[in-house]
């Protein structure tokens, strides 16, 4: 039993009695809709012990239930055991929505209480619509986390900087001036601006307030006529001010926005229905316009400098991954006791000897065996698996660079593969390079191309159910929007300059798990009388394992392409590498 | 100058004056939202000339325009030539929508004047909604066409006729209880379903009202109290007035519909807004529950009878175009003058000789050369081409058997192919292959599977615009949802029992067009931990020209799926021929 855990929640269930409140839900999110987030809006993970990433909890006077979704249903499964937590798994058939669930679990009549600010506008109405049909009153002031979690972590204090325009390629004033252009053609006065990569992308600023993420927690108000930025006063300084000052943006306390938002003379000001909180849409009152912020579209495609940028920090990413894997394999080779963490440890130390090192751009995946089969597994020091000479070991990771984010996902075999690993591995291949190689009109959207990178995998009745690819940033969040590569529905095109990744797998649970990641850039390939073709930009330089292709399942120029790219692998990071890290990577890119 | 349209517009502009409208829109519609239309509602054709099966006409005070599709760019610009209408190139980003152009065009204050029962309540909403923001308004009491047609055809006045269910395989009752159940599921009382194929489906009836298309022209009312077919007194007899009372059915004249609909007491009738005229919309006042219809997917997904029978129906139209093909070749062969018509009608005249055909199931399309290119070409006496020992026909058609519908295309070299037209029919070829193979798991939309029919054409900077498959009813419409395999997204799952066509094209606008088109069922694959995959079998059954493959473009997967196919095509024919036929069968089923 796990008794911390325990009475936090009677805590929580205390609040909530005094409150006349029969159940409450607490999502893993804060005011910005991150998708990762500061210790001071860890409230999910202190109330219910689940680390993840994503999931939310319920909790009624006398049932508690987490709904995740199956990247972390192992992981849920074991941190909620000795805990009163039912595992709820998302995205599966029988498991009903929290909305749902609530409708069918709290009497009529009573109360389901939420923090306004920790819910989207339309997240908001979805539970509140769904729930007024059976009686049941949603409330959204109910936020008593802090009479709870008693040492709370503040929120974030630390201080912002200035992404140079060498590296970011275009001014503030100008992303400033191109947004206000957009919200004229659309007949908008202003836009309020919840979300921390397009603040951080439009101010040209960074920040350290959440891990891997390079953003700073504030609000932003773009309108003709002045800019304002919500942020702690102690997060800037002379410089950043002045810097905010030239680019026409002054700066307000971050707890001022609700009363700023409410005293504002009559004006159309667009708000992100999906990605702004409730409280926030109703602090704006008839002011408010919902539509769709033009700022993803403009961060995703990105310009020249970032793309050379990018580029770049590839050349020295992949140099900093060979000589990391020369480490590791000497380790392995002296039988040296190596674990899961001393991988990441590893991988890191090599990543920020390099220039223009920031961070991390996410926690190092490294899992050996069973453990790749979790798809967002984190080595703990419980879980802490050591290498073995057989079997696979899946590694994602990435860093921050000024220059540039990067990404990618290697599995390698540590012995002698089995037939089943080079046949999962090479289907999977298959997969990334049909995707990375497609040509694809003007258009496009990642959905269409999606079951390019699964056909080879459905025909032998496996599939994956994450997503095929995901936006990344500029020196900003790993996961980044508009674009996707999934099975679900996305109307936004793959456009020239978006940065995507490009990463099928497959999972055997307490087996092992695959994943080939690379990230590409969509590039213009040709125009005919049909129209304009794109075509993907592979980005990412580090050579596959060459032991895990099966050539009998590969067509000649599925072999070509690999061999083309580990040729290219070798060609840019060579200039990087010493004579004996040439000679490491030589024998690794050679022709299958 | 064509006269005959001059004098028809100057006659809609007098009735337009009189009403006070400043603007018309005159879509091709009936008042079920059929795509295919009985002589009566042809009324774009009448006022334009152009005799496409989609396109919408505006007629203005003072100008006059005409929306289509890429299918008929070519066709419409031609039958436009002469008039004063202007035509608009529907789905290109250049053009504006019809409520954009509206909204731009029509000065504020000034009427636009539209008939309600040939406008879904979805698209009255969108007009009106994009107008009023112009302040313009949308009136729905325009519909002066019989002041101006004075020769107008007749509402049709045919028979109905029963659909046997040794055919049909579920009987009428059967189908009303599942659609009540559904109701009852769904907390609704009643539907009001305007879709002939939906009112055929369910009661087993069929008609000959609109060509090729055995509907009857009717509203169904259907609650758990009683269902009423509201249908010209003319169009049933005693016997099937009885057929339709013994399946709890009572009729009503078909123009009582909107007074029935007016004075029901109070209930929840389902009407589907995107399929049901406005008009009957606002009849049905706070009575009206909008949401999907059942009737579609338990359509679309055919039982094991119905499957059976398209199986038999395939055969003998298979044995139809063998027989067809050799009288075509003989002819030309022996150099007698052999135009696109003769085709179609030798290719009608064999399918009619066979057991249970009724009609055809759209109008034979024989494309010559250049004319293969114009998507939905119908030789008429004046575009009529005569063959020549060179070039491509490109023939789609079909056919209405009581126990199925057929809907095949093939491209035949008639002298000895190009190098082109051996590329592009086997880029085609490749993937129509792709689809047709692909596995999938449960779930799967026809837009995720669209890419992987285009695939081979995209990487040469060739694409088509059409959609790549479409649903095929059972002895009804072969244009059917739910399903469909577009680019476009649709939510609907491709489902066990559902018939798609499969048909890939390329066109080169004055040379040649080409399409390979197979009817598939979804039927299952097999399961695996991963879950349930599901995968198509091809249905239609007629070699494609061995002539234009170029083997070296070709996997030997993809030849041995070509010889597997040919070798199934002759075992299943052979049985319905002479041994001639066989003979001539025999030699274009070869391996490649």
């Amino acid at each position: 039993m796990n008794a911390t855990i325990a009475s936090r929640l009677e805590a929580l269930r205390n609040q909530m009695k005094i409150n006349g409140i029969y159940a409450t839900v607490i999502p893993q999110i804060d005011p910005h809709q991150s998708e990762y987030i500061a210790a001071h809006w860890q409230v999910r993970r202190f109330l219910s012990g689940f680390t993840g990433s994503a999931g939310d909890l319920v909790v009624t006077l006398d049932k508690a239930l987490l709904w995740t979704d199956s990247r972390y249903f192992i992981q849920a499964a074991r941190q909620l055991d000795g805990t009163e937590i039912t595992l709820m798994k998302d995205g599966l058939a029988e498991t009903p929505s929290i909305a749902q669930w609530l409708a069918t679990n709290v009497p009529s009549g009573q109360y389901v209480g939420i923090d306004g600010m920790l819910f989207s506008h339309v997240a908001f109405n979805n539970l509140a619509q769904t729930l007024d049909a059976h009686s049941i009153e949603v409330v959204t002031d109910f936020s008593p986390i802090d009479r709870i979690w008693t040492d709370r972590p503040p929120l974030p204090q630390d201080k912002i900087f200035i992404h140079d325009i060498k590296y970011a390629g275009q001014s503030a004033e100008d992303k400033i001036s191109a947004i206000v252009d957009n919200l004229k053609a659309r007949g908008l006065d202003a836009i309020l601006i919840s979300a921390l990569d397009e603040i951080a992308w439009t101010l040209n600023i960074r920040g350290t307030d959440v891990s891997c993420n390079p953003v700073a927690t504030s609000f932003l108000f773009i309108s003709a006529k002045r800019s304002t930025l919500f942020i702690d006063p102690a997060k800037t300084d002379d410089a950043t001010e002045a810097y905010l000052r030239n680019a026409g943006v002054v700066t307000a306390p971050y707890d001022s926005l609700l009363q700023f938002l409410e005293s504002l003379a009559q004006q159309k000001v667009l708000v992100d229905e999906a990605r702004t909180a409730e409280r926030i849409c109703s602090a704006l009152g008839p002011n408010r316009r919902y539509g769709s912020s033009p700022i993803p579209m403009l961060k995703g495609c990105k310009n020249d400098i970032q793309v050379e940028g990018t580029r770049a920090a590839m050349e020295r990413d992949g140099a900093a991954l060979v000589k990391a894997f020369i480490e590791i394999e000497n380790r392995l080779a002296a039988a040296e006791p190596t674990t899961e963490i001393t991988v990441a440890d590893i991988l890191q130390k090599h990543r920020a000897a390099q220039p223009l090192y920031f961070d991390l751009s996410f926690d190092t995946i490294a899992g050996y065996a069973a453990h790749g089969a979790i798809v967002h597994y984190s080595a703990t020091d419980e879980t802490n698996a050591t290498l073995q000479p057989s079997g696979l070991l899946l590694i994602d990771s990435g860093a921050q660079y000024l220059d540039g984010t990067t990404d990618i996902t290697r599995t390698i075999a540590l012995g002698t593969p089995t037939a089943q690993e080079k046949s999962d591995f090479t289907l999977v291949m298959k997969g990334h390079i049909a995707l990375g190689t497609a040509i694809f009109p003007e258009g496009t959207r990642g959905a269409q191309l999606d079951a390019l990178a699964r056909q080879f995998l459905w025909k032998h009745g496996l599939s994956y159910l994450h997503g095929t690819g995901h936006g990344v940033g500029h020196f900003l969040n790993v996961h980044e929007g508009p674009q996707s590569i999934r099975l679900n529905e996305n109307p936004t095109p793959l456009t020239p300059g978006m940065i995507t990744s490009n990463e099928p797998g497959i999972y055997r649970e307490g087996v092992h798990g695959i994943r080939c990641e690379n990230l590409v850039l969509t590039v213009p390939a040709f125009s005919t009388e049909f129209g304009r073709f794109l075509k993907f930009e592979t980005l990412t330089l580090f050579p596959f394992d060459r032991n895990l292709f099966d050539l009998s399942m590969m067509t000649p120029d599925e072999i070509r392409w690999v061999n083309e790219y580990h040729a290219t692998v070798y060609a840019r990071l060579a200039p990087h590498l010493s004579t004996d890290e040439q000679q490491w990577l030589r024998e690794r890119t050679l022709p299958l």
